[in-house]
């Protein structure tokens, strides 16, 4: 192998995961704390995800906009659970010059250059959007203002994990105005089919719909509907939110319209967003001890072509002739020209980045027509004429797309556990992990006092949960729902 | 007119420039200093312009990726002339936390989270990328890196002007590397010819290509080449700058490569940029004293449909049959279903907004089997048959195209004028304005005695100059060349 990855295993799942991020060529560390570099190859597929999920909200009549990387500091303050969930740990800007240090070598700031109110780079821009729409809604007419933001956010987090968990990440985060509550509601509803569908369609990732409890709502929210994904290694991962906001930033920024009615009425809201925290999830679903798996709708390059034993001038001719035939089927497809390395080196690489599809091209194939084709996602190698082969290579990207999302699911579904009692909770978290169904008393006491005996939270309230009646597993108390539990990224 | 917008004269540009911004829907100013709203239809107009660009870089073999907001304080004085154009005016970030006030009523900074080392919100990314380049660049092989990010970046200026000069911004920035100077100079070229190829062919924005005079670079570069456009005023805009950085960035940070003789060699670099100041450039290239006027292809509806005198079941059809001929040709569309306008305020509002084409279709123009078609740049309207109508518009679009650059760059070669002697440069610069062709000796003293006494500033030395002998304007030396001067923004 090119590049050595830690083999997955319950203990050095985390080394596995970056071990890929890294040697894949994702991401990496930067020198400044919790701050990743995205590298071309894990931008490339951020750009395919963006894309994709842009032309969604596009489709569903959304308009982006741009809005202030920065928020003032006392905008934070003005809707009440909003800044305990988000005015803690952020970067505030605090002066706007620095000044040659008079004792020489480098920069110092300038202590003149004092803002009066000090400046939050934004962790998310309710505030900041809601301060804006005062001046766009009168009527409603005006209504519904649908609006969504590709940007950076900064939250100042103590641990982090690239894509997972990082200070600065990317994201994108929409916001939108309606007339009633029945309307936002549908509109929070309507993106979280958006996410579940994007999950599932493009990254191959089977989600749960649900929604959060009261405790893991988003700070600001009414209710918060959520997609949560299960890694290889059983821990849960929520993977996008959708807030309805009912009224609350309306009235803390005093955003009011005329209704049909003549009369005044606060606006309602939702906002919702899904990062580059994706990749991570797409990562922990797919990939394997060889290295980087894509799902062939989002990966940067579908199909590479690799020339054997070398890029020989004959073997080059022949594929780009089956460059051509691809591309006119819209396949992404490359062909690997390095004259320096081995054929077993490169398909190591080409594992190790998670090209799908890989074509090896030799003179001796090629005097009978064929290619050896061979699939990423199970290893297999097969030869095939080369007539036909542009229809037979986006046959097998669907097929492959398609036994992605199957794999996932299989072991998705063998990891929902019904649990009866606390015992066999906590075994079954110790000692299968996934997501734990189990009655609960539907109090944030008992939820929290779960959590800090077994690191597992409730990850959502299944949208259309089926009622049943049962006990709680901690309090013995009546329940009139399981509910899905699991520890989680 | 729906919206009044002040009238262009040589005292009123400002104001008009403001009121086009606004009224069109285009940006707002936000509550953060300096920094603006982009509101949907001046973001949609960036997304197309940042999409063709974006195209053009790849189809040059670019890629790209995302590096840190922040920036370590300390690389900033890294490169000795960098530090002096670029660690003044930015924002400082001194800590990471805040907290509720102990006297009540909101947060403050939290005096226990302070950074030990501010972080420097990027004016730009050199620092930050030649960092990380370290890691990347080991040989000769691993050259050239041809890398690009789309990004916010924050310089705190003190006078700001929606699109032209804002404290953050959105643009581009490339960053390559490469193995010799010859390359890396070549690079710098190309992206200079991609520049020009954009303003011209879709901003249809004529511009010069030159070099800035050393003054007038970019801090760290030893050649900053640039595009230089001409607004209605007379005053010039730097639209876009490509620097090559020779190896003043390597030597900062230490970036070596085994170059074939196998000797470590620092590395060569170019840097090179173009921002949202690009729809200042575009709004002031070719608006008028009725609103926006957009090239067709940057505008985000090229067409707009208006059924006249209201939007019946019969127009509706009619008009959306339209739509599909034209949606078929790759044409952006739209049908204006307002119910609650007249056909004259919706008229106003689309010219306002800079539509290319406007179809106005009533019901005694579609028994005949006919609509009215009007220009946005030329105001004509003229009555065309439905059949062929979707081959008419496209043709149509492509000659408003022609028409917006043909128009502006005659407007910009009558704005040229040699002068001979500093009376006339006064003279012109006064009377008339646009770019003066002088001759300079040469010197940075020169050079900033003149933008002393007149405002002008050398714009550049055009590529490909023709070398003239002459005397300096201002101080009668001699001199081998004419150089551009201007006021401008």
């Amino acid at each position: 192998m090119a590049k050595e990855i830690t083999a997955r295993s319950k203990d050095t799942f985390s080394e596995w995961y970056l071990d890929i991020v890294q040697k894949a060529g994702l991401a990496q560390n930067s020198p400044v704390r919790g701050c990743m570099v995205i590298k071309p190859w894990g931008f490339a597929l951020w750009e395919n995800m963006r894309d994709a999920l842009d032309k969604m909200f596009k489709d569903t009549g959304h308009v982006n906009a741009y809005f202030p990387l920065f928020i003032p500091k006392s905008f934070l303050s003005k809707e009440a659970s909003h800044v305990e969930g988000f005015a803690k740990e952020c970067a505030v800007v605090t002066h706007y010059r620095l000044k040659n240090d008079p004792a020489g070598g480098g920069v110092i700031v300038d202590p003149e250059a004092k803002l009066e109110e000090e400046l939050i780079v934004r962790p998310t821009s309710e505030t900041i959007i809601w301060d804006t729409y005062r001046d766009w809604i009168q009527s409603y007419r005006d209504l519904p203002l649908l609006i969504n933001q590709w940007a950076n956010v900064v939250r100042w987090e103590m641990r982090t994990r690239p894509f997972l968990r990082t200070a600065e990440f990317l994201w994108q985060e929409g916001h939108t105005a309606h007339a009633t509550s029945d309307e936002a509601v549908a509109e929070t509803l309507k993106i979280l089919d958006i996410y579940a569908d994007f999950a599932e369609n493009f990254m191959a990732m089977p989600v749960i719909k649900g929604i959060k409890t009261p405790n893991e709502r988003f700070a600001g929210a009414d209710e918060t509907y959520c997609i949560e994904a299960l890694m290889q290694d059983g821990k849960a991962l929520q993977a996008g939110t959708s807030h309805f906001l009912g009224q609350n930033f309306a009235k803390a920024f005093e955003v009011t319209f005329l209704n049909k009615e003549n009369k005044q009425e606060y606006v309602w809201a939702t906002s919702w967003g899904v990062s580059t925290r994706l990749i991570g999830g797409l990562i922990m679903t797919h990939s394997d001890d060889d290295g980087l798996v894509l799902p062939p709708r989002l990966a940067p390059t579908q199909v590479v072509i690799v020339p054997i034993p070398k890029p020989t001038a004959e073997l080059l001719d022949a594929a780009e002739n089956i460059v051509k035939t691809l591309k006119n089927k819209g396949i992404r497809v490359t062909i690997d020209r390095d004259d320096t390395k081995r054929p077993g080196f490169k398909f190591a690489e080409h594992e190790l980045r998670g090209v799908p599809v890989r074509i090896g091209l030799g003179a001796r194939d090629l005097a009978e027509g064929k290619m050896e084709v061979a699939r990423r996602d199970t290893k297999s190698k097969t030869s095939i004429s080369l007539e036909g082969a542009a229809d037979y290579i986006a046959a097998l990207l669907d097929e492959i797309q398609q036994n992605l999302f199957d794999r996932a699911k299989a072991f998705r579904d063998s990891h929902i556990t019904k649990v009866e009692n606390f015992e066999e909770f906590q075994q079954i978290l110790d000692e299968k992990g996934g997501f734990v169904s189990a009655h609960w008393d539907g109090t944030t006491e008992t939820e929290e006092k779960i959590k800090e005996l077994t690191k597992a939270t409730i990850r959502c309230i299944p949208v259309n949960n089926v009622l049943e009646d049962g006990v709680c597993i901690l309090t013995g108390k009546p329940s009139k729902q399981r509910v899905l539990f699991a520890r989680a990224y």
